[in-house]
């Protein structure tokens, strides 16, 4: 039976993950493949580190660039993330004739173009459906299974962490920086969470499904982020009362008007599938102009859901090799000729609807100034929630839904009523899908 | 640019939908594929007919062979349906060097290993993504995306007009034969439902689940298949009172003891997600030994989403043909020499919960006897309900749910309580499936 060797830079909790998966689901991988996958030789930053797979027939090397030069390594699959280190042994790897799997979102999303071309230059596959979503095969479905479609909208909660704190504030009534510290506790989140909680690592992977959805270059610097450090618990609640959950999504949306690329706090209707994906668990809705809504579902993190995507990439290299066949599908899923830029919407530009909560004094009038200023903008509005005075305040909240709108046309609204001398607080903006 | 020519059989919904999709989103698909595809020739049973597709630059043709035997036809789309005529013409196709894509449930469920050894010995692409659950891509996830897996458990609606029965029943307290009726109204269910409420439909395609999942031979005989026809509303209204709602699944389950293979309606918790899709939509729930649990939700029928797998089918078609490879996945996801048989569980050795409904005259004792019986099976119980007499009525119904046990020890104590003269009603026995 012909043999395929794996060399894995970096052996911790996804490398560790997925030499076990090759190892414990051998015999089936075989039945599927028709040859035998062996990892031969790992680098690692501590040869006596303590691993959740069995290292005794693997090389264990302290220097990656070893690994990567090796003749029994056929494919690599780097897992030391970051986009320095990681990008110069994947460039060298692919040079050498490697063929490259990665779980890496910030090498793709910051360097894919190059990689692509680097790839192609050399005739050699590059996969990364570990980068997106764990085990969700989204970068399959994208390229492959929804192929026929025109992509209209990319939204997902591609940030397990992230996702962990919203349904904690909302199930269990508790404040953002309660649930981070249990986060950090549980090893949800990293001691420093900026990546997690401020949207970097969703808008990493939101860059990379956009292009895959529109076949357009990497984008990331033209994405709009918010995290969702800022959010309110009360905000939550009254999400909650109008029939809402607040998700953390990356949305890639095709307008004609061109691309909006966010990633930010979004409420949902409560009867929407995906605002029913709780806790750490991620999910990704894909609409197509010929399929409609569909639904993509499951561990976004973790060492062996992390491990089922980068095997599965490994299934698709050596599929292709058995063919002679090097990278079957184009990387983005397009034709390298055809990634093409497309204009990407600037903040003020986005369409939404709006959840706009206002801190008044309780006093009378202040609705109908409130309302008096939408209308004259032209905003239509959809839901207004106010609260009864508690105990011992003189402030009210008053929260407006609007009906779809831009931007700046609430934010012209918001410059006005913020400046009342009503209003007590900042007013607190979230956008709203409704994902029909 | 090179062109790739489909043929199409019947061009009836799926066939003008697909050929509609081929034409609105061609500038996407050659942006994808680097070539140009091409509908060129279709066989009609009636010329006449009004399409939803631009036909005047297709062949029309009455004569489905006419079709396969053209030279300018790469690739047979096969959308009759049945299993007699439509398999004539796909192997004949086959036999002519045409790669072959089809949307035909019953076709790949009743005679699959055949089509796949003909396949194989003409060296041509047979594909059926739309076969299962229409524009949702989990046969692509199954023989793909999840390729790393040990496959666990499968279970899926996958008949769209039993799930908008089920969610009609819950949502508007309708009875069966009242939904069915609006059903076959509103086009979603044929004049003759029993395909689609006796879980014909579903079996079919789970079958072919079964056999992407486990490397297994089609088994459509070996089914157990339960329809809904048969289900109260009052047991949808208990279940939803314990916390629970009923949903028409196809479930394949690996278990040490042999495979479970069965469709039949299945009290799922309320909370989760696949219990919460509701309407004509699908939703596939995977569970691998490595990614845990998976959802794939969309659409499971209608023209566009059903063309949405056609198209994607087609375009994996020419990817490979673009590369001088034929079918680059086995036909099953596994080796040929690879497709096993596996024992099959029989019905009576399938181990589940179970939900049992006794209607039984409301006199003291009457609880006791029955969770006796229980008890000396060594039953355990999760939870009972017991309804309050109605006016004018002398039984009440008591509903016991069950922890995990064998059909058999529940089919035991069945006999010995139907039997009880307290007992005035045949016993309801439904299943329950907590997916974990």
């Amino acid at each position: 039976m012909k043999r395929i060797n794996i060399g894995i830079l970096g052996l911790g909790t996804v490398g560790a993950g997925s030499a076990k998966v090759l190892q414990d689901n051998q015999a089936e991988i075989q039945r599927r493949l028709g040859c035998e996958v062996v990892v031969t030789a790992a680098s690692v930053r501590d040869l006596n580190a303590d691993r959740d797979c069995d290292c005794s027939s693997i090389d264990m090397l302290t220097d990656p660039f070893a690994v990567i030069e090796r003749d029994d390594v056929d494919i690599v699959v780097e897992l030391i993330g970051g986009d320095s280190l990681a990008k110069e042994l994947v460039m060298q790897a692919m040079s050498n004739g490697k063929h490259v799997v990665t779980a890496n979102k910030a090498l793709v999303a910051m360097h894919g173009d190059e990689l692509f071309a680097h790839a192609q230059a050399h005739q050699v596959a590059f996969c990364f459906e570990a980068a997106v979503a764990g085990g969700i095969s989204i970068i399959k479905a994208l390229r492959e299974g929804l192929a026929g479609n025109q992509i209209e909208l990319i939204a997902g909660i591609i940030n397990g962490t992230g996702n962990f704190i919203l349904t904690e504030m909302r199930d269990k009534g508790r404040d953002f920086d309660d649930v981070l510290k249990e986060a950090q506790t549980l090893g949800y989140a990293e001691a420093d969470p900026t990546f997690d909680v401020e949207g970097i690592d969703a808008a990493h992977k939101l860059t990379i499904l956009a292009a895959l959805g529109f076949g357009i270059p990497m984008a990331f610097d033209k994405l709009i982020i918010e995290g969702i450090s800022d959010l309110e618990l009360k905000d939550v609640d009254f999400a909650g009362e109008l029939g809402y959950r607040i998700k953390h999504l990356g949305i890639a949306k095709a307008t004609d008007a061109g691309l909006e690329l966010r990633v930010h706090p979004t409420l949902i209707p409560s009867k929407r599938l995906i605002a029913n994906v709780d806790g750490v668990m991620n999910a990704v809705l894909v609409k197509g102009n010929a399929v409609g809504n569909t639904l993509h579902y499951g561990a976004g993190a973790g060492a062996l859901p992390t491990a089922s995507a980068v095997v599965a990439d490994i299934c698709d290299v050596v599929r292709a090799m058995s063919l002679d066949v090097s990278q079957r599908v184009p990387y983005t899923g397009f034709q390298a000729s055809q990634v093409v830029e497309r204009a990407i919407k600037l903040p003020e530009q986005i369409e939404c609807a709006f959840y706009l909560r206002f801190e008044v004094a309780d006093v009378p009038g202040v609705m109908s100034k409130l309302s008096a200023e939408f209308a004259q903008r032209e905003i239509s509005i959809e839901a207004i929630k106010q609260t009864e005075p508690e105990p011992g305040q003189e402030s009210v909240s008053v929260i407006f839904i609007t009906q779809i709108t831009t931007e700046a046309s609430v934010n012209e609204v918001l410059s006005t009523l913020g400046a009342l001398p009503e209003v007590s607080a900042p007013v607190v903006k979230l956008r709203v899908e409704h994902f029909h």
